[in-house]
């Protein structure tokens, strides 16, 4: 009884929630950002964002170095009044950083855009999509096209089979596929080898992306060391790595991305578009990129980071009323108890403890009730716990 | 016999100038940036960059606001870590700021952004450019679409004759033209009136853009008010309105436009991409752009900024051996004596002076030899007219 009665919303938490969910409705497709949850409902206390899908310690990192190299420095100026370098060029200095040749780079405003310029431009006619899954994969499909599910199940902890998968996309035989590697908002991990059996099979899939955002966060050695197949677009000319730069280094501000294609399909993009899609804070970003040094300080904060997430999600694995599903991000998707709805849960977790979660109810191809939640630092992922803890034990 | 001296390049200018050149090749279908040639070329000494269309009064407002409300305040880090809103949401922002619906408004990520989504969204057959201007409009059309140049002749001062141009597009029937307004880079105006003619009897084109992004250096009466014809879009459903905010607030580096077109126009953008295509500086500027007090002293330097530059314009175009161009825009083209490159010029003025000016030879619908020079802040200016003069008198 207790227990049932915490996970009620009083009549106060009740007005609030129904303000929270008109903003929900009011910011489309993903959730309102939390400075907008700020100004509209001045009356929370939001101490963790655990909707922002980031390493903390890298935004740190890079903060420090704008400091240092722009502000100090009396830059700032520079970097918001002049033209940002074309596509080109900042592909240049990515290249540096990644060994990849600067002719296969594309920079997008965000992955997003990246996503969107693929899509729009190569997917001529059926696309599948593995849900759930991050939404824009299907959402940016064009009128024409057609989109088909392939649905990852839950008996298999929402895991890709890969023997399955492949003779589902032997029988429908769309233009595109995308793999999302690890997935969101599950968390989901496809071995590298696996992928690679992937490509070698699916080479009559004229546009195979292969969402690389998360992978930094992911690791198959006692050493963290970072994953990538960017070097298989040189063997596969049908495949796309789409990278997004705001989840390792926490920049989702200044909008920066990458992919790796074929040449041809770089100029392709380029040809027609995308002449100054980057800003200065973003270029500059590119130079810290191909920065040694920046680099070197960056692992540590990275596998800083994943030991921390990984201790926090297997604490949260062992709170008794959720589920969990294993991760490779730095996010976990959790099972809510039957008829505990995700809407509620997430109003609560806001109004009484000050934490932001990503409420799953608009994830198709979940099946319950599901939050998605990030891991923050340390302090964060302790408020977490402790939060989930006292309402679910 | 002194004259033409100066118009040649000594030996050591023209290994300078070679470099130049190659790095004008390689930033394609524009000027190299002011970064990239300060990097490559460390021995010039620039101090002007009449390059930059931009009021330079402006970007100083925009720092002193940046500086107090985001550095002071240690605002930079949430705009630099947290996604910015979405397209809708930032578009609200900018219908308090212009008295438009907000269904009406599309943010792009910079104007240039906004070019290539109708482009490549609504274009489908034809599309009539008036040449010569900015190339994007050329450029960005899909492989499908056919470009139609319609040539604005020098005997007219490069401006549009209103009969001949209906009479044009009547003939040739396209679904997209495009008229920029003043244009680039000739400084041309279209009156207000006489664009209203235009969309009066070219009702069944289906897309008719108009650019807008240098419209807030023009006037039509004594007060300078400012100009636009966005109330239209709710009479011509036809109509999409393109504007910058690089030129008039000086911020090319944050990336930041919108346009004004019909609601389903919107909405047929929005609903398979554009999601997160603003930055969070560029959120942050259309909260400015919304802010009335910010507003009226942005109409104060604009003022002040306009005078300085019709002062400017006007100097150039007693300088002897030149021609200039009447201009409603912050620069002015300059055609050069018969036989003198420009190529050249723009080396001598940039190596011996230390001013960078737009070389024009690569823009079609030009017969000479042109320069394209911005106008800057008052001291820059009497260096550009110092240099000029030296040269051409």
């Amino acid at each position: 009884m207790k227990l049932n009665k915490k996970l009620y919303l009083t009549s106060l938490e009740n007005k609030i929630s129904l303000k929270i969910l008109k903003l929900k409705k009011e910011s489309g497709s993903h959730s309102p950002s939390i400075h907008t949850l700020k100004e509209e409902l001045p009356e929370l206390e939001i101490k963790v964002d655990a909707c922002f899908l980031s390493n903390p310690y890298a935004t740190e990192l890079y903060m420090e170095y704008f400091d240092k190299e722009i502000i100090q420095k009396n830059r700032l100026r520079d970097l918001l009044e002049f033209y940002p370098s074309q596509n080109s060029v900042i592909a240049d200095l990515v290249s540096k950083s990644i060994n990849v040749k600067s002719d296969k780079i594309f920079i997008g405003n965000g992955a997003i855009e990246i996503i969107q310029a693929i899509i729009h431009r190569f997917t001529k006619n059926k696309i599948v999509v593995n849900i759930p899954t991050f939404s824009s994969y299907y959402d940016f499909a064009l009128d024409l096209v057609d989109v088909t599910f392939f649905k990852l199940k839950k008996e298999n902890g929402y895991s890709l089979i890969i023997e399955e998968y492949i003779n589902f996309i032997n029988k429908i035989k769309p233009d595109t596929v995308v793999l999302i590697n690890p997935n969101n908002p599950t968390g989901t991990y496809i071995l590298k080898s696996d992928l690679i059996v992937i490509l070698e099979r699916l080479d009559f899939v004229e546009n195979i992306i292969v969402d690389e955002s998360f992978i930094h966060f992911a690791y198959e050695d006692i050493d963290f060391k970072e994953i990538t197949i960017s070097a298989m677009v040189e063997k596969y000319p049908n495949l796309y790595i789409v990278k997004s730069m705001s989840k390792d280094f926490g920049i989702a501000g200044i909008r920066a991305g990458y992919a790796i294609m074929h040449a041809n399909k770089v100029s392709s993009l380029l040809k027609n578009g995308y002449l100054w899609n980057s800003n200065g804070l973003a270029e500059h970003f590119f130079r810290l990129y191909s920065d040694k040094i920046f680099i070197l300080k960056y692992q540590k904060v990275r596998k800083k980071y994943i030991i921390e997430t990984q201790k926090f999600l297997s604490d949260i694995s062992n709170i008794p009323q959720i589920k969990t599903f294993p991760s490779s991000a730095n996010f976990v998707l959790i099972e809510l108890p039957e008829n505990v709805s995700s809407e509620i849960i997430t109003s609560i977790l806001l109004i009484r403890y000050g934490i932001y979660v990503r409420n799953c109810d608009d994830k198709i191809g979940l099946e319950g009730n599901y939050l998605r939640i990030a891991s923050r630092g340390i302090v964060e992922n302790k408020l977490i716990f402790d939060s989930l803890f006292d309402l679910f034990s």
